[in-house]
């Protein structure tokens, strides 16, 4: 099944646009559970609760071989009909390009990924071209240093817009087989309504609520399409750290009920 | 030894301003060469003859654990006087960051390593915290897809510039511990040129030449700074694969051979 189908039945069945983050640090986890222990007891606790799950392979590669392992494990042990998506931000020339697109899809088996757009097109083309895998670009990501370059004023055929703009037309653009979405933090909530006015159908990544501030309310409202979907909001530490007890399982799955129901209240009732 | 000292010291030793690019794909590799036993025979044949190696990391991690078992073998045979530049470009929020920067420079042991700065200082920022290693930020790359953001023109205090300058210009204000170069492709030579008058002490790597089309001649009259250094040339595929027989080792040396001395020998003589 490819990346937009199991999104969506993922989404439907499980009435959620909640992704988890498993980004697990060492430093953080509960006393002697291990780094894929401590995966496959959230994923476990929350699968009925999510869209998705995104790992962030910085965390992994960071472990050396015991986290390559936990990583691999992970992505076998989460569910078929959720999709995974590997968030490894990659960018490299065209040649290059194809090794990281085989590393992140053929190998480790993910549904979809994340892509840096600075070096253009041939360094994204070679994940694009898997046409049954979901590809996220880079566009207006979470965090402060996201003004440094992403908000510069550009000169475009249609006057000036920021560069955030011109990488998201760029995507659509590129868009033949249907399966580009953009990476929009939720830190930038006029950015992401902007967003989705101009491309309603592409499905949106959704970082930074919670630990990084974004607003919960407007990342849902502002990131959904006319149909309540494509905005796929993601949680990491919110939910993975919500206890370092031995309940930690247990109060991620009431972590991330909790959140899930407030993006589903959030969707029900219109801003005002 | 910090790296920028040990690469003036490999440079002047070895007379050398070419890095070689350690990038094995195995369908190019002779028969029943592995790859680590590539990459080993390759910097026996070499070591006396470069300022630096260079593995991008794409295609260790392409092919699993086997791939990054050789990537550690090989950066620890590399001699602990030339410094081994981690291409991994990565870029991510500032505690992803973190993970990143720890994996490439504590757990891989790099001297130096390539980041994107599509996502502004904090994603940089816990690269160059390491004092001693080099960064170097994707500034005009070497690919054709460099012209659909890099050369966007924005709006600056000091009017408008391609997004590439604006990239280098924070750079070099980012640049308090003096260890931040830039990636600069040989495909470009005006711009090398432009960003070498501006910036006439940062390090610049530049990829491009050979198979990519960048001119040797301007790569280096132009890359280098008015003492004739400063400039690491990269040459991967034109080397490593010089040939595919048993006597793989010995043509790489003679293909680097040649190209330090093309190098020296537009170094030592004016342009027209």
């Amino acid at each position: 099944m490819d990346f937009t189908e199991k999104l969506t039945n993922a989404r439907r069945r499980n009435k959620s646009l909640l992704c988890v983050g498993l980004d697990p640090d060492p430093e953080q986890l509960p006393d002697k559970v291990g780094v894929y222990q401590f995966n496959e007891a959230i994923i476990d606790a929350t699968a009925d609760l999510v869209c998705a799950y995104k790992l962030n392979l910085a965390f992994y590669e960071a472990l050396n071989d015991e986290g390559l392992d936990a990583l691999k494990r992970t992505i076998k042990h989460i569910p078929d009909d959720i999709p995974v998506i590997g968030d490894a931000k990659r960018g490299d020339i065209a040649n290059t390009a194809k090794a990281y697109a085989r590393a992140v899809f053929a190998n480790l088996g993910c549904d979809a990924t994340t892509v840096n757009p600075y070096m253009g097109f041939d360094s994204v083309e070679p994940f694009i071209e898997y046409a049954d895998k979901g590809i996220f670009i880079l566009c207006r990501t979470s965090n402060a240093g996201a003004l440094d370059f992403q908000s510069l004023r550009c000169e475009t055929d249609n006057g000036y817009r920021p560069l955030f703009e011109v990488v998201a037309l760029k995507a659509s653009q590129w868009n033949t087989h249907g399966n580009i979405g953009l990476v929009v933090g939720a830190t930038y909530p006029e950015e992401l309504r902007l967003l989705r006015q101009n491309y309603p159908d592409m499905p949106f990544l959704i970082p930074g609520i919670g630990a990084q501030g974004g607003e919960l309310a407007l990342a849902t409202r502002y990131g959904v399409n006319s149909k309540g979907e494509k905005a796929i909001i993601n949680s990491s530490r919110q939910i993975i750290y919500a206890s370092r007890g031995k309940d930690f399982a247990q109060a991620a799955r009431d972590a991330a009920t909790s959140l899930r129901d407030q993006i589903n209240y959030f969707l029900s009732t219109p801003a005002l």
